[in-house]
């Protein structure tokens, strides 16, 4: 396990893949997101995107299987107490979604027995294309005393 | 329909509620947060929280269903840009969330036939108590020319 002190200031962990489907896309936007241009394909071809795309909140809870995946089963977070999103282009059917994040700053709270980290993360698509970015306000573990 | 001429600082629009159940809790986080505070009933009763408690993920989908339902049916939304989060309380099954948003600022664009709108909105549960806020960076449609 990574405590906060054995966080550091460009530290980066890579993420794997997800490929959102056509049926992910309708099924979530039905039921968080109901606007054409996510839950009516017809529709959406004759919309501002020529197309269905993916509602923000469904690439964000992606991203946060993908943190999960990546950063959560190693570092030893309490919690997320803010976080900064922005988006920079639709996610189309069928699009394998990856990325990154990066330890912005750290700062060790030792009378508190933990520290608080900033995480910067991108995700990407296939031709490496900014899909989103969010700055992540957590706050991690101090090692525990022996 | 509301176009971006029609908005105003301090308009408030009254979101309509949902309640959220266990069943949902455990779909949501087993897809897209898979952490045993939100997946695992019985581990989470002995995890930091007493119990188990929502993906703030889920929590922002929610979110945006409400403000889909309270806003963009009637305001003319190009897309959203950007947006801040802050967590401030767990949700636990079968919370009723509501909530409601305002308008912080609007800056009309004319040389663009839009504007920019940002919204400040704020979830509470049955006991009014904060659960998120979420500030949105939005475009909003100019009124068409007759």
């Amino acid at each position: 396990m990574l405590y906060a002190e054995d966080l550091a200031v460009g530290q980066r962990f890579q993420f794997g893949s997800y490929v959102i489907s056509e049926e992910e896309i309708l099924r979530f936007a039905r039921q968080y997101d109901p606007v054409f241009i996510h839950t009516d394909k017809e529709a959406a071809a004759k919309g501002p995107f020529n197309g269905l795309i993916a509602s923000g909140f469904n690439t964000l809870a992606i991203y946060q299987r993908l943190i999960v995946e990546a950063v959560w089963t190693q570092v030893a977070g309490i919690v997320g107490r803010s976080f900064e999103v922005r988006l920079f282009r639709p996610v189309r059917p069928d699009t394998r979604i990856t990325g990154h994040c990066e330890i912005q700053s750290i700062t060790l709270r030792p009378e508190r027995r933990d520290g608080v980290a900033i995480f910067k993360s991108e995700l990407t698509d296939e031709s490496g294309q900014t899909i989103l970015t969010l700055v992540l306000d957590s706050l991690i573990h101090a090692r525990p005393k022996p």
